[in-house]
């Protein structure tokens, strides 16, 4: 299946824009043959935009972005606000499919820092994935990525590809140019990495987005500004890179567990 | 604390000759102040030897190693096969005080492909990190790297160093380039990876001895040939890393338990 990423720096808080701008992105990708499109963390609403985002996390943002996968006919990773019991929000993803049903969805479950705590529940359980077409897909949020367990609880429940909505900042450029390689090698996983680009609130964003592949091998990446990046993702190479390097099988998890002195 | 890790092709089979080679590495090493001397995978025996390693095993090799320490001053992490039960060997490595006391071992847990499983009974524990001067020092060996769950487990229990012997082997390149760095990024440890280098049996070594800082910045490295690498560990600089980055603190290890379906 071949995916697609769209970095970009959104319009933040503006629904309207950003809506305007993935239904641009939807027709380029899918003229490209694209079956899947991967945004960015929170890039309905924007993410680093204070307290505007309880605000539209009360707002129905599913039924447009649905509405545009299914006249598209294209597949999404969605990254959005959700109401949360008590007044506040999830920081969650939503895999939405090409006929526009929900099949999918995480809550951030790591947060990060400050800005995060301020305004974001953290979810209570790791997702699991969710076939969609070939593919079992799993979603993951920026800060649970740089984890090695959520990664690795996607790969162990058969994931194929981890798609990641992502919203990097200086001066974290290492997560980006290493540590995505390294989390997809260990686990023998696609990840799709989407970044915004540009500045937003307090935030300089590193973009970076990178698609990259079971071996490591970075197949598409995008440094700076917007744009659209793309790879194809094959659930047989993922069987064959578990074949050649083969981590998940060797691992001792008898040796691993949490309440045993190391 | 300085350290010093010594890379190098080793003579494979010769005991005599890998006890000559560290006898010369410690005077140097200690000259330049190093307190500690990290050696390779099996480095007294070499690694790829076939069934001489099952001989090797059943000498005293730590009492020459550890005269060896105490005539120095300095301290060894040693690899050096180590016999079990039945007629087999653990792949071991051994942690040797400037007085030639042993402080700590760690059997080999992750066994790597037919060459280890063909000779090497696998450990069955991790080890806890030890105490050495002002360090807490834990003990892994090659392929036990390569899961983030062994060094999570050093790094949960407190090391502030992971010292690596390894035999790391063409095309797996990716794991000293990108792994290593990645490794201690994502805990907050030191890590001292020493490698062979050159050609043994059937292997041809990718060399790239590296001692990484808790930041993922390479402090040493040689790329190739034989030589010392030397580092700074400092227990401060891995506080500092691990306020600056909590990955620690922000895990969420109720979300992990591997018999919880992910």
């Amino acid at each position: 299946m071949k995916i697609a990423g769209l970095q970009t720096a959104g319009t933040p808080g503006d629904v309207e824009a950003n809506l305007h701008e993935l239904d641009a992105a939807c027709r380029r990708a899918r003229e490209r043959g694209a079956e899947l499109l991967v945004t960015t963390e929170m890039f309905v609403t924007g993410y680093d935009i204070g307290d505007a985002v309880l605000a539209l996390a009360r707002r129905d943002l599913l039924t447009p972005a649905r509405a545009l996968a299914r006249r598209h006919g294209i597949g999404l990773v969605l990254g959005a606000p959700e109401q949360a019991p008590g007044g506040g929000c999830y920081n969650s993803a939503f895999l939405i499919g090409a006929d526009g049903a929900v099949l999918g969805r995480h809550r951030k479950t790591h947060l990060f820092g400050a800005l995060d705590r301020a305004y974001f529940t953290p979810g209570d359980r790791l997702t699991p994935p969710v076939r969609y077409g070939d593919l079992r897909i799993a979603l993951l949020i920026c800060y649970d990525v740089e984890f090695p367990e959520p990664v690795r609880a996607a790969a162990l429940a058969g994931a194929d590809l981890v798609a990641v909505p992502t919203a990097q900042m200086r001066p974290y450029e290492f997560v980006a140019d290493h540590l995505l390689r390294v989390r997809a090698w260990e686990n023998q996983v696609y990840l799709a990495y989407v970044n915004h680009d540009g500045e937003e609130g307090s935030l300089s964003y590193v973009g970076r987005s990178s698609l990259v592949a079971p071996s490591g091998e970075v197949l598409d990446q995008i440094r700076h500004g917007t744009g659209l990046l793309y790879a194809d993702v094959d659930p047989e190479v993922v069987r064959k890179a578990r074949a050649a390097n083969p981590y998940l099988a060797d691992r001792r998890p008898e040796l691993y567990e949490e309440d045993r002195p190391c």
